[in-house]
């Protein structure tokens, strides 16, 4: 039998020996953990020390006004800055963003206008020459893109029929896999690059030379991890032969992706089990305490809650907060039916007592009822303390994805290395159907957005009419979506290409290639409205306006309310003759976006789940016929509009996991409250699999 | 009928009042010259006094080894320069590269280590600030190519198999339709493009997103070639006026296009024609005189000749110089039959008795024997006294191009604006055979270049043997050669991409997808050698070396000389038995190029017009069959090697001819040294169409 390198002595082989398998690694290594929490850990001294500090420095960036530190004149690499510590001998886990805690890297790449607001909004000056080199010498992400928009894509940006789109930051959601850093060490990595690179032989047609130079790129980032390593007297070329080496190895790998992306999720992976099986050798090494395997665990999630970007308040606004989505995927059941929860998953959330609360890094539990009891009574127990644990249902993403899949930012699934997302937004279907009802013209400002198509002249609306008018509509929707978001990724794979973390994926990924739904409650109800109801549309001419004020034309007759005689059923109370209208909603729109060309043939799929940016949307979205009035929010991802499911919890719930969960594969979100001693008691009977169990929240 | 712009005046309308049409324009407006050269002025005090400044310039020039200025920190763009002047008060045109004559700019898209090495062998120091922005932040043309070679390219491009390939440097053989500049103002050209962007509709394809980059980024160099203007004062939107506007804008053109690009051959196109029609309305107006005319165009043409790259020895080497292939194609017959000769066109060549003799502009008369007597006179009368003169067969272009192409470089016929070429420099045909013979190992440095096919063991060559060795390894160089090509132009466009020139093209441009071959000729008497004479092989032992060398390995029985029994016909002398052979690897060789996929869909052309770079080759291949030992130089492009043509002329040039122009249409050049006196005496009987118009030379 072939000789295992020194630093994999004690482990089971298997295929991952011989090729980058990560899983396999998993699957013949881990111990699997059916106990509960007794064994863990308290904080050290250093810990405590440590995270006073961060409290401290947490406590003048809020003073300062939100930020405390940003950098104006050094483009963000792996390389870009010396080590950084917060006390450098009490830390067990090293490496920070920039040379200093709280201090904000300078990301241009992605959009130079958005960086320097980003400087200014904080009271920083943008630097010159920074300024010259990337309007000048350097063309970036949002400067690709706004070179090739079309004036229609322009317009539905500019009146939020599309909104949220990554065309000025980076899209993220794509998860390196950061584990593969600790368990092969950088050069087996590298090795395994340049036989990948070599498989793209001629013809060299464009895809293949893209593909080429990617790799190239891959394999630079790669040798910059080394170096960024090194800065810290790290040496990662070779595999991790203790725990605190692997976790400290899988952090570099996260550390260099969020110095080399400013995406809009930055997730972390599926990586306790994983490191749990170092830890595990270890001990049986008699080289680890238990408070020492804890405090590499706090010491790691500490540095994962410092990760900080420069953003301006618009995005902050669009996304409630300043989130990095730093979500770590934990527990879950493998395919052969073990629990893949370990210690370390333990460790995980122990970190929310040792440390504090937290809403980064966004720890996710992969929700099964088989999962041990141990594990469901202390996620229900830190839930409960610390409202800081999401919980995604393993049940549903393991038939697709298998079981070494995580979480991108709330709700992507996407196997680990294997697959990632182009991250993709929003269309905002209320306001589709508002258009189809005005012809195209913007029921605020009364510019033609959409195609000219014929409005709806009647004095009652018709749904049969309506409904065709909506199909056509929604039609031009889906075309100009997918194709704005074409030349999105185009330019952002062209410009601000995410090499370290595709270094860290295999040869061929399966690209998901995200869209996402806004209010479809709205419509639902709408539809339903105008179907069971009578709607009266009431119409008025608005007066378009130039930038300064001056009226250019008036747009004549344009919708802009509704009175509803009668009562509709309404999406939300278990009632088919509605939610079979949100259904079909969905299924049209899914197979309008399914017939686009997609970059890269991205496989396509959408979600619903506007959690916080559903409040953004309906500011800009019409008085809509179910009744909703101009500006008032729409509801949250698949949620019925508030108020109106009557029925109670389960008819609410049952409505919306009626949405095919085949036709929005990246997620439906539903938001719902219920009194915790709904729950039950911590110590009493604790219900683990809840209906939620069918939705994958 | 429509009021033309007040700009227009006294033109005759068409076409080209509707569209982007210059050839209409010239068809419709221009003044046919059939008269000698008795009208021509002479220099004025200003263009004497300006051309001794430019002679005191070149001397101290020479004096400081060839390069008298540097920029080494501001990277050339259309607008990195203030105006600067030779003497301004006596400039009629105005405009250079930099702030100074002779000053050499600073050019890194194309590759860094070619502009940093430029600057250190001419004793100037790179800048470490530019080094950091082009290593780290802006990727070169050179680096993308690097990044994506495969190791059987880079081999190939060391034994120099593959030579003089454009991937340090700009490829150069693009002609912008500077005349637009100046017919139609840069505000038309700008909403012309504007237009073009809009014709790229959803779906969004990679080649839609890039075309409409592309053209964004052709408008945003329109803009810029205004500012430049601006920056000497003059205002370019609106169409030129008077001859001398019309001159100057011509030359913005120009020179924005040579401050954009440092192309191996920065071509200006075809515009003395052009222009003659604003000298022929200057002097209906009455605001002109000859002198005058003959100023603005000394003036002109002084700028040209003041066109300077940084470059570096080895790039001079190649081109046995420091060209930069400022190619103006002078007369030629129309469609329509009538000549495209005007008094302008004898003003340009007047410019080499007014300034004296000079190889830039590379002055080109588009030879017929249609053309008017007093042309072909004063052509011949300022060869004679200047040797300044380049010909070209307008019959045989006229065919394929119409009579609105000019020449790129030295051969390439392009119709202006609407066709473009890729530059391919050269694949060393002879060296091929050797291949072919050693089973793809490489004669000098026993290296496996090529894929390991049998080698030919046998005691004598024998002809099928060698014959179908060599179509297979010619099989494999074409396709090496093209996916090299490939990648050079995917990543020009994607990294040096000539936004100025392509700017002054049409929407829809014919790419050329140029190859070249050296060493037909002896392909041709090597094959002939082995067919008709015997010739035996000489093998020997060669001892591969690493960089130290340090012995690798040792290749076994390498032939690296023949001993050639008996006699054989040798290509040049009219005998179809080795003619005929030439004949057939071009044309097999040209198909197999056509194999290929080529990159944009280019169409593929060939060459064979090693002018000076036949010696670099000739050094790097091995002895050859016919008798040619190692390291002797290839015969000049389709030149019979030397003293191999004992036939005398017209039998060597018949051999010559036979070569297909269809299947070498980017030309075949043909050095060829005669007796001044053999062509008549000036004044005398000369013979116009010589042989030699059967050539495109």
């Amino acid at each position: 039998m072939k000789q295992m390198p020194q630093e994999w002595e004690g482990f089971v082989g298997g295929h991952w020996t011989d090729e980058i398998n990560v899983r396999d690694f998993i699957q013949k290594n881990y111990t699997p953990y059916e106990g509960d929490e007794s064994f863990l850990a308290g904080p050290t001294d250093a810990t405590k020390k440590l995270w006073d500090d961060v409290m401290e420095l947490a406590k003048q960036e809020r003073e300062a006004g939100g930020v405390l530190d940003m950098d104006n004149n050094v483009v963000s690499s792996l390389t870009s800055h010396a080590a950084g510590y917060i006390e450098k001998d009490l830390e067990k886990i090293v490496g920070l963003q920039t040379d200093k805690p709280f201090k904000r890297s300078f990301m241009p790449y992605g959009g130079l206008r958005m960086a320097e607001n980003a400087l200014e909004m904080n009271g920083r000056t943008p630097d010159p020459l920074m300024h010259k080199i990337f309007s000048e010498y350097r063309k970036t992400h949002n400067a690709g893109v706004f070179d090739v928009y079309t004036p229609e894509m322009r317009a539905a940006r500019t009146s939020h029929i599309l909104t949220g789109l990554p065309d000025a930051y980076g899209r993220g959601r794509i998860i390196g896999d950061y584990r593969r850093v600790a368990l092969y060490g950088v050069d087996r990595l590298i090795k395994d690059k340049q036989e990948q690179k070599a498989f793209y032989t001629c013809p060299m047609t464009d895809d293949k030379i893209r593909a080429r130079e990617e790799i190239a790129e891959q394999i630079r980032a790669l040798e910059n991890l080394k170096k960024m390593a090194e800065i810290y007297g790290c040496d990662i070329s070779k595999p991790a032969v203790t725990a605190q080496e692997a976790v400290q190895a899988v952090y570099f790998g996260y550390l260099g992706a969020v110095k080399d992306q400013n995406g809009a999720a930055m997730s972390l992976g599926r990586t306790s089990t994983f490191l749990d099986i170092y830890f595990e050798r270890d001990f049986k090494l008699g080289r680890l305490t238990e408070t020492e395997a804890q405090e590499i665990i706090d010491h790691f999630i500490m540095k994962l809650r410092l990760v900080r970007f420069a953003r301006t308040p618009e995005y902050n606004s669009l996304f409630s907060g300043d989130p990095q989505w730093v979500t770590e995927s934990l527990g879950g059941i493998g395919i052969d039916g073990r629990p893949m929860v370990t210690k370390t998953s333990f460790r995980y959330l122990h970190t929310l007592e040792n440390l504090g609360t937290s809403p980064e890094p966004n720890l996710t539990v992969l929700w099964s009822p088989r999962l041990p009891d141990g594990w469901k009574r202390y996620c229900a127990k830190i839930s409960i303390n610390t409202s800081s644990i999401q919980y995604e249902n393993d049940e549903l993403m393991r038939v697709t994805h298998g079981d070494d899949y995580a979480i991108a930012c709330c709700v992507s699934s996407m196997r680990v290395g294997k697959e990632m997302q182009f991250f993709g937004a929003r269309a905002n279907l209320a306001k589709c159907l508002l258009y189809a009802i005005n012809g195209g013209v913007d029921e605020i400002s009364g510019v033609q957005v959409a195609p000219k198509y014929r409005p709806i002249t009647s004095e009652y609306l018709d749904y049969d009419e309506v409904m065709e008018k909506y199909d056509d509509m929604m039609s031009w929707l889906a075309e100009l979506y997918v194709n704005t978001l074409n030349i999105i990724h185009y330019m952002h794979d062209k410009y601000c290409y995410e090499s370290l973390q595709m270094a860290l994926h295999d040869r061929e990924v399966r690209r998901y290639f995200a869209t996402g739904i806004a209010g479809i409650s709205v419509v639902a109800d709408s539809l339903s409205a105008i179907k069971y109801a009578k709607v009266k549309p009431i119409r008025k001419d608005i007066e378009v306006k130039d930038k300064k004020g001056n009226v250019l034309y008036t747009a004549k007759d344009v919708v802009v309310d509704y009175e509803i005689e009668g009562d509709f059923p309404k999406y939300g109370n278990d009632d088919d003759r509605v939610d079979e209208i949100a259904q079909m909603i969905l299924n049209k729109f899914m197979d309008k976006i399914r017939q686009q060309h997609t970059y890269r043939n991205g496989f396509p799929t959408t979600s619903i789940l506007t959690i916080t940016s559903n409040v953004v949307y309906g500011k800009k979205t019409g008085t809509t016929p179910d009744g909703r009035k101009q500006g008032v929010p729409l509801a949250p991802g698949a949620n019925p509009m508030h108020g109106r499911d009557t029925h109670g919890a389960s008819a609410s719930l049952s409505s919306v996991s009626k949405l095919q969960f085949s036709n929005a594969q990246d997620g439906i979100s539903n938001t719902f409250s219920i009194i915790p001693d709904a729950l039950g008691k911590d110590g009493g009977v604790f219900v683990g699999d809840l209906d939620l169990d069918a939705l994958k929240k």
